[in-house]
């Protein structure tokens, strides 16, 4: 008997049909003789009501009693599904994270989970129980309710299948898993069975959205094979796995795209030590993830320095940076907002330097001018115009052949 | 420093505006130097909406499931109103009935609370915080979500009273407390400034809606001063207590009425030992309270034997007793649902004759037949025609001078 762990994502749960649904494919897992544990998502837009909710009442919500407002979503999805499959004659039961023993720091709103005392969960496994967790939320030793963040619940259940040694852990979500790039922008983008954890990080953090990169690291790290697939059909998804032949790598795998871009540069910086950490230090403070940076060679003891940060930060990046540029004698500081970043995903790129050259011809003949790039050993990113993602896309697909198999 | 726990019902907390109102007025309690423990209620529709939700999945909602379901409404409630606090710049903290200690057996949707484990609270009151519970809710030994069943906010309320010693329990609601009569249905119904606790469990339990009976004996036991009052104006309330002066005693105190009233009637019953106990078995073994039943001299040794129920449990009543009356060898079984009790209550009436004359002769000057009474030491009930209600009151509330003080 082998055990699995699934997830089902929000829109998976999102009313009372889709929630019956749902738990007539947990059924059928059942009967195919396995134990289960799922990992559930808040219903459709809960999530967002409740953060509604909170600024009605408060402009800046305190940050622990958020996280048990949102735990709240979680809860009311998964005793609705365990009271569904009761319903259908299974044995099943839900358990919030607390009680599935997900331990975490006290970070509220991003807490990392530090281990699993699954005690509870076992033993509900072991009298014959289908038990439903309670995703995106864990307990600090306190017993106070935190919520893990971007990415929660597809984390909640790669944790749980470490955990419990589980056969595989399986995301739902509203997607047929992994394509070569985003089918809406590329019709000829095609699906992948198989991927490897290295390649799907790459995609998952630049830009593809059917997964969570923290995720998918959790997975690579435990080797825990991962399936990525839709609640909505039968279709096979995509096995995110760490035994991809070998003759599968070297080669590009996907592309991804991520219109969230902007970049600041700092103009006329003095070229002395120090400079750069003057910078980047306050962003970090911050909150801010610094992506790309790229600094010029100095002409007479003065350089301009470009970064990119989120478009959702730039504001607040811009607001830090301009008593910076200021106390380190800069010229100014400038920003760009509309951007965007194209990245080709695949083992063995850095090894191989004809594909950054046909990366760059293939946008070069699409007259698209790259802005910055950054490199990986299996990804190369150029930021460019927003206004030539999809161009770039479709032409990226085009020469690296990822609509043949 | 006086330390009071006040209770807010779910009209009070309706909605965020209504919430940062209540914030106000906890705030005001604070400000006048006290330790304020905060119950709250589930916001307005809430419970109905989450009840609707889980028979939307399942026709028989497992009982578990349904009660960490119910749970949330109060963690939503008492997350939002710790955060509207803090906005205002107090300390405030929520914290679920697991949290707070709230101990209860395993009787799902109708929980009693075992014990109160009031560390964390306390150690949050010693912090400087406003400690805001989510009220209705408990928790087994197994750590299992249970919720309290009617009354049950209350409940909370009064027992954390008990349990911290404080000074006073404050129950808010939407009315202005309690009353001689209800003042929709008699114009002359006087607010009354202080009631006894038996006078209040009396008009609690036959009738009157401001709170509930359970809670109210909870008060009595531990001899904690309940006070109930609007959250929506600063009209002085009703004090529930024990220290009512002795002239107060010995005076009809105020009328309740309920038109959740049926009655049913077996006909042709053999008078013979053990019947009774044929009846009332499998009504008890249901849930099916009892209130009056009357058993007529038998005649021939056929007897007619008549119970009330509240009129939500006749279906139900009626479908168990049809086999039992064929069994019992009756003629048959009958039943009325168009009927109310009206109640006058005092302490020391069953002492005093006069007071049952009064109540008769003031409703057969009004043409209202009874059709079944039932006393109490401090109660005298009488079951009459729904239609009749409003006239009864008026009629009783003027023959006893409830209109003056």
């Amino acid at each position: 008997m082998a055990l699995v762990v699934q997830k089902y994502g929000g829109s998976s749960v999102a009313d009372a049909g889709r929630i019956k649904n749902v738990a007539r494919r947990i059924a059928t897992t059942r009967d195919e003789g396995n134990q289960v544990v799922v990992v559930v998502s808040a219903m459709g837009d809960t999530t967002d009501d409740l953060i509604e909710l909170a600024y009605k009442v408060a402009t800046r919500p305190d940050v622990r009693e958020f996280d048990t407002l949102l735990s709240t979503g979680e809860l009311v999805s998964s005793t609705l599904l365990a009271m569904a499959l009761k319903e259908m004659g299974y044995q099943a039961i839900s358990l919030s994270g607390a009680q599935a023993g997900i331990r975490t720091d006290s970070v509220y709103s991003r807490a990392r989970i530090l281990k699993i005392e699954a005690r509870r969960v076992v033993s509900e496994l072991e009298k014959g129980n289908i038990v439903i967790v309670a995703g995106f939320q864990g307990v600090t030793k306190e017993m106070d309710i935190t919520t893990l963040g971007r990415g929660g619940s597809d984390t909640t259940a790669v944790a749980l299948a470490v955990s419990l040694k589980a056969h595989v852990c399986e995301i739902y979500t509203d997607v047929d898993g992994v394509f070569t790039a985003d089918p809406r922008l590329v019709p000829e983008a095609r699906h992948l069975r198989e991927i490897g954890y290295e390649e799907m990080l790459e995609l998952a953090t630049y830009g593809a959205k059917v997964m969570h990169h923290r995720a998918v690291e959790l997975g690579e790290v435990y080797n825990m094979p991962i399936l990525v697939a839709s609640s909505f059909n039968n279709n096979p998804g995509t096995l995110i796995h760490g035994g991809i032949p070998m003759e599968e790598r070297n080669k590009a795998r996907g592309i991804a795209h991520d219109i969230n871009v902007a970049k600041v540069t700092v103009v006329g910086v003095p070229d002395r030590p120090s400079i750069a950490a003057s910078i980047f230090e306050p962003l970090a403070k911050a909150g801010i993830s610094v992506d790309t940076i790229v600094q010029n060679t100095s002409i007479a003891g003065v350089t301009d320095l470009t970064f990119s940060v989120a478009r959702s930060d730039l504001d607040k990046a811009m607001a830090i940076m301009a008593p910076v540029a200021k106390s380190i004698g800069a010229k100014e500081c400038v920003s760009d907002a509309t951007l965007a970043k194209v990245s080709i995903i695949g083992t063995g790129m850095l090894n191989s330097p004809g594909y950054a050259a046909t990366m760059f011809r293939a946008l070069a003949e699409q007259g698209i001018n790259i802005q910055l790039i950054s490199t990986s050993e299996i990804r190369i990113t150029c930021i460019i115009a927003e206004n030539d993602t999809k161009t770039a896309l479709q032409a990226l697909h085009k020469a690296f052949e990822l609509d043949k198999a």
